[in-house]
């Protein structure tokens, strides 16, 4: 989970997702509305009756946040969670698991603040099941053919390798970038992601308010997207000022066509 | 307002409630489906602009929720807020205002916990203007007509009070119980309110684990309005195993006719 403004709890129920699925939650910056739906959350799974550890990654101050609630609040908590206190101005890797690596992305925002790049590891290749079966190959060979290695039969015959697998598909990337004012620092943390989150505050007309407030216009988010070259861009975090997010959507589009528009509950394929 | 569980901003907008009109807000316990509305609700007002004071009425423990919060996402809050520490175990009065006095109502749960309790004082009768115009009584003399006085004409004539006022309505009182066991120590306070709010956590079936958790069951809740010779009562916090609450409500009703189902955003005129 990247950022657990308040009523994310009410939001997973509502888009049907598993409670019990989330391990590592990624906190951008102590603002309200990215972390105010953490103490009910790690009520709720306490009272789901969770015991794994859950993890959260978070500029420092997020201990001096919950530390307080959970002694009030959850003393009897079945699970514990583990605080990794990152820093949010450096690109570093902070979390190496078995299919991903997550690194920070340093931000500017008003409060120490990043984003999270997320690079699946290359998988393996996937083996032909047909050709296995026709030669016959035994079990034990097959780490060895994922690994790159031909087939050679009794009477000599070699098989190559690219007829007994089928690559794997190429390792995605997705990077999240909120809340910032326009930063070109990040273009070559997050070049070529599959998709790229950025928040778009304001239309270009509030250039200057952005500025002020360290946020982005919809304009400077597919800028962004359009000198990483990524492949899609999704835009949020919309000002309360815009009831139609429309001439957002049509002012990012002009520069990088490949735009979505956020909105709640919305799921996008990657 | 009564609780501020987490969501309430939302569900504030969602039935078009007034935020600047908020002045006090009473807790009945520190459990977060009660308070963890408080940390966004208070940034929204600051982001709003309010300058006036806000009060805040809980029982003890408040202040060590709130206070870190404060300190960490809100150094430039525009506006102050007031902790009303409040005994839970005592029935007090704890507010004096214009209209309404406010008294504490012991409740038993798991931690302190207190319902609170609404009385509307008496206000003046109503001038009867086409009498007055009549009459052409002074502007002077309507605050003693108010007070009871008859009006005596040029030519002495005394036109009784009786023809100059109506009686200002009833003062009305509403109580709010949430969260508590069965307790019939809360009768005499509540006695003949207009409106009850209690709990009911759990169906008649579930009595053994309401008894357990401190909750109170349908019947009990009806129970208690039965005896307390209430005019409504309306029932809520359910257990989310609960998906369909109308068993609850023709367990009270069985009980006390006069019951209806607390959901969301419901508005009920007293």
């Amino acid at each position: 989970m990247i950022d657990c403004g308040e009523s994310t709890q009410t939001q997973m129920r509502k888009s049907r997702i598993s409670f019990s699925g989330l391990k590592h939650i990624f906190i951008s910056h102590l603002h309200g509305d990215h972390c105010f739906g953490l103490p009910g959350l790690i009520s709720t799974l306490g009272m789901l009756g969770r015991s794994g550890d859950l993890y959260i990654h978070a500029p420092s101050g997020i201990e001096e946040f919950l530390r307080p609630i959970l002694t009030l609040f959850n003393k009897e908590l079945p699970y514990k969670i583990q605080f990794n206190t990152i820093d949010p101005y450096s690109h570093s890797l902070i979390l190496d698991d078995r299919s991903l690596e997550i690194y920070t992305i340093p931000l500017k925002h008003r409060v120490p603040c990043c984003g999270y790049l997320f690079v699946e590891k290359q998988s393996e290749p996937h083996l032909i099941k047909e050709t296995l079966d026709f030669y016959q190959i035994p079990l034990r060979m097959r780490p060895g053919i994922k690994q790159g290695a031909d087939f050679i039969t009794e009477d000599g015959t070699v098989v190559p390798n690219k007829y007994l697998v089928r690559p794997a598909n190429p390792p995605r990337r997705y990077a999240y970038c909120s809340d910032t004012a326009y930063s070109e620092s990040i273009i070559p943390l997050i070049e070529g992601a599959d998709l790229l989150y950025h928040e778009a505050t304001f239309a270009e007309t509030e250039a200057k308010r952005a500025k002020e407030t360290f946020h982005s216009t919809a304009r400077q988010a597919a800028e962004i997207a359009r000198r990483a070259q990524v492949k899609k861009l999704v835009i949020g975090h919309y000002s309360a000022r815009y009831e139609n997010i429309t001439p957002l959507l049509q002012e990012a589009r002009e520069i990088f066509p490949e735009t979505v528009s956020a909105n709640e509950g919305m799921k996008l394929s990657i």
